[in-house]
């Protein structure tokens, strides 16, 4: 059965752990690809074309965002960063599973682009715990906390328009709770129905 | 956060091993709540009331089925048999997740009454591993042998009503593909929403 692979996409404010699920789950779990963002700033030493980044000039960049090759993009400190359309394509045809983490904004440009994406938003347990994360990260500077936690709320204020809400009290369970969504999402109808015709074929 | 608990409808051809599935599930894990059916025949020895079945009169039987108190019923050696509304609501309202193993026919009156269930089909990995585990329970007689391989291809051709395929190619993978339904469904929009509005109300 030839399946196409789903394309995963995570989101959640900054303290809410996302990050550490995600690295955990592809950890302990096998056969999900993690997309590689292209980006128009300079590599750093170390970073690898093709792993850290797909490492692409301005005009090559923006001539893919004309031709509909990005799925979302954004423009930060002068520099772009977006997710290639061909190399999630390319992976999912293959029947590969592919993840992503991104902020808000570029989630909703995906949802529209690939309505069968699969919208997860990790929330924190409470917002008591959002802020005592984001001080644990940050005891010095009191300001930089309260425009995370503004930026935080207004991230959440879109979490109902994903698919999924996974709450991160501890890892291990919002690992196996991301998991589970992952295992179910290639258990539908619409993923499955095809093994169905099949396997009614052999009659 | 008061939510609902499912309703997880379980359907499978004789043969394909649900039964050894949930079974599993059920002793694996913890917070499901299998359904208990009513019934008019006569308890067997052993069989305790609201446990094995909630055993009613006809009369009963027929007055819940009347005034829409049962979810689906059939008759089967003039005997009913049906899935009581109050019981799994209750269950439901109190946030369990009830599950309940039934055939095509009594699965497809469920659908209808509660749209918010969720529908899993278990199928068999092929045509002929479901011969091979319907003639080994029944090596002696071959015409009961066909005559549930008909009724299987009969139940297979509505999986394509359900929510979700599992494929008990073996038993630990249905049961964790089971589970991560079960997983999936308790973190939609639709279970976690209230709980959103609960964090952005803690700003």
């Amino acid at each position: 059965m030839n399946k196409k692979g789903l394309l995963v996409v995570l989101s959640g404010p900054s303290g809410c752990g996302k990050g550490t699920v995600l690295k955990e789950l592809l950890t302990k779990k096998e056969g999900l690809f993690l997309s590689v963002s292209a980006t128009t700033r300079r590599p750093r030493p170390g970073e690898i074309d093709g792993q850290s980044y797909y490492f692409l000039s301005r005009d090559r960049f923006l001539e893919l965002v004309d031709n509909g090759g990005m799925l979302e993009y954004a423009c930060y400190c002068d520099n772009y960063y977006g997710t290639p359309k061909d190399s999630v394509e390319a992976k999912r045809a293959q029947g590969i599973d592919v993840i992503l983490e991104i902020e808000v904004q570029g989630a909703m440009q995906i949802k529209q682009k690939c309505p069968d994406a699969v919208m997860v938003f990790v929330m924190p347990p409470s917002m008591a715990e959002l802020a005592r994360r984001l001080v644990d990260r940050n005891t010095e500077d009191e300001e930089t906390v309260s425009r995370r936690m503004a930026k935080a709320v207004e991230e959440m204020r879109h979490a109902k328009e994903y698919d999924y809400i996974v709450v991160n009290d501890t890892v291990e369970n919002a690992v196996e709770n991301l998991w589970g969504i992952v295992l179910a999402e290639k258990l539908t109808v619409r993923q499955l129905g095809g093994f169905v015709d099949e396997v009614l074929a052999q009659v």
